[in-house]
């Protein structure tokens, strides 16, 4: 009803660009496409289609193969295919309780991928940096023929300022200003952009890409572990907010006769399903970190009281903050990250119950609560996506300035 | 860094209608505009407004005038502006205690307005649209001269279907799943679009669009009466969510100690700031609606300790309640309207001081709280706008299919 601010004028010489990513960027998510779906997805015209589907195969982009179509009559559609090998990017993660990394093809297939513990103590940025150099190290060595990435994306447990990659605050890393982004730019020498973001925001866009979530506009994302983290889509883009600190619904004002918050603040929707606030409740050892949790919830699957109720506690305070998102929001999906996750199973009717209690009744009926289906790695893969987006967003950076240019990758 | 779902491709054929959009709704927004103000707000280049801006004289959209320049050296540049008064929207308001009209040219121009009080009591359809035909017909006899609106925009205190215009809820009119927009389109019989929405959501496009929080991308708007609404604007665009029921502030959960709710729910926002709330902590009667909040705010004005605590307590919790939403959405404006705008200077230090002890840092040092600079009448220009909306999105359908030809407008 509403147009959108962005639907600006165009300059005629920015649609071929603007055309080529719509078809790269449906390629990147859905896979090998006919020429017809192509039409149908990005709404171009077939001739249109036709002229820029030869200049991806000019610039080595993309091929054009016959597919089979066993059982169907007519001449099978030739499938449009991205040359997925020829562009890779870096994805690293600084997560609380372990660091990971990942070199993910354009298309979205994962080459490589690793993850090892980290103490959950605060760390200087140098360690960090010097731990997750030695991941990438280790990781392009498994692969040498790969090519250099064409962009690291990072996904950080903490509120980052999108536009220079600085931890403006890492309560789990001590963290205050930290530049990050930079320091690790430095320490890699890729000669690739790094663009760092916050795991939960990253998250949600991996699973609003590749997840529980795909398909849908409005997306919540809750991502809980020490702290809870989230990620909002609305209409179809993350909400960043003025300064890309949007989605701290961890700390929404929800008890006014609660506990203290990490934040400073009282009574933070934190404070209530948080991983302490949950041990609390189980009587489980408060420092415990994920190997409590994994005890408990284990414990739970054995019908042992203390942690069913611990859960289901958890849930209805879950349910109630989720409530007022689906007032605020009005969301199809809402998908359950780290480890409400890992516990769907023993909080998902507490956490229905009170939405149905709690939320508008023309809101609620069109949202559905969904677990994270790609785990852990949802903020590693949402890293990747980050590291792809320049490239999705302006494909001829890469295929030189007409066409046919050969790609202008640096081959390492 | 994320980049919008929307920036799918373009057909080159739609990109002159897109330019054309772009250029009226600037000239819209901001008045008369210089051809090198045009390029610079559009992005357009300085031949391509040549051009559009050519089409648009030839249809009788703009003019073209030299603008007198005091004081500066050359020649003047010409001003582009819209040929207002050729084109006009109806506005209408169903507010909780009053009915509204008003007849607005595009550009903004306001051209007749009235409102008229309606008792606080539920309504049938029959009534309320009778009522309306009937200021809509006053208006229009007032100025008989004027073309017949090219739409008609209502706004309403309750959640609408925004595609086909249903009240799914209006609790003050003891509405539920009523045809408001089709039983309006056929008794005002005026062959134009009948679009109908939220009033809090259109309060909020009139303040971001001509009023408080013009120049910000990320607003909250606070409506608060006998309810409390809300809408959002995220990344300059309004949210609207799955089915067009986001922006339901009023109903988060805030107090899971509090009072029950009208919605069926407990512990709402509404439940603690909005008008019953006020006048219960003040010792007010209850059911003394508007009039009773005006000798509130005037008692408080005077310095009588019961006002001026009540409205400093309604001014904390509102401040807990923005200090969420500042959380997950890091908006740059925070607009109150209603009797918060009325009430502002008495609520706004605690709301302030709230923020401060409970949003994170990083979102809140960016944020500012302002009264509605538009009033009571921010929900019927909002409605004006949403009205327009189809012109401004799609000018080419006035213009005639190619170039220059007569505006196909009706006249009255």
């Amino acid at each position: 009803m509403f147009t959108p601010r962005e639907e600006v004028g165009q300059r005629s010489e920015t649609v071929r660009r603007a055309n080529l990513s719509a078809i790269v960027r449906e390629l990147h998510l859905r896979g090998p496409l006919s020429r017809s779906e192509l039409v149908a997805w990005t709404g171009l015209t077939r001739s249109a289609i036709r002229s820029l589907v030869g200049d991806l195969v000019a610039g080595d982009f993309v091929v054009e193969e016959a597919a089979l179509r066993l059982g169907t009559p007519g001449r099978p559609s030739p499938q449009v295919r991205l040359v997925a090998d020829s562009v890779v990017v870096l994805a690293l993660e600084i997560a609380v309780d372990s660091l990971a990394v990942a070199i993910v093809g354009l298309g979205g297939e994962v080459h490589w991928k690793e993850r090892v513990d980290r103490p959950r103590a605060h760390s200087s940025l140098g360690d960090i940096v010097d731990d997750l150099c030695h991941l990438a190290k280790r990781a392009r060595d498994q692969r040498p023929s790969y090519q250099t990435p064409i962009g690291v994306g990072v996904a950080v447990a903490g509120l980052v300022r999108p536009i220079d990659g600085v931890v403006a605050a890492g309560p789990n890393l001590g963290w205050i200003d930290v530049p990050l982004g930079a320091h690790l730019a430095a320490a890699l020498d890729l000669g690739a952009p790094v663009e760092v973001a916050n795991e939960a925001d990253l998250g949600a866009l991996a699973e609003f890409r590749r997840g529980a979530a795909r398909g849908a506009e409005d997306v919540v994302y809750v991502h809980g572990e020490v702290g809870v983290g989230g990620g909002i889509i609305v209409g179809g883009r993350p909400l960043s907010g003025t300064n890309g600190f949007g989605g701290e619904i961890g700390h929404m004002p929800i008890n006014p006769a609660g506990r203290p918050c990490r934040c400073g603040s009282t009574g933070c929707w934190e404070t209530e399903i948080g991983e302490v606030a949950l041990l609390a409740r189980a009587g489980y050892p408060l420092d415990g970190g994920r190997m409590a949790v994994a005890a408990l919830i284990a414990d739970a699957a054995e019908g042992r009281p203390e942690a069913v109720e611990a859960l289901r506690v958890t849930g209805r305070w879950l349910g109630v903050g989720l409530a007022g998102l689906v007032n605020v929001l009005n969301p199809r999906v809402i998908v359950l990250g780290g480890l409400f996750s890992r516990a769907f199973p023993y909080l998902i009717d507490d956490v229905n119950a009170e939405i149905s209690a709690l939320a508008l009744v023309a809101s609620r009926r069109v949202v559905s609560v969904a677990p994270a289906s790609l785990g852990i790695d949802a903020p590693l893969l949402g890293a990747a996506e980050l590291a792809f987006e320049p490239l999705l967003a302006d494909p001829v950076a890469w295929l030189g300035p007409r066409t046919g240019a050969v790609p202008q990758l640096v081959v390492a």
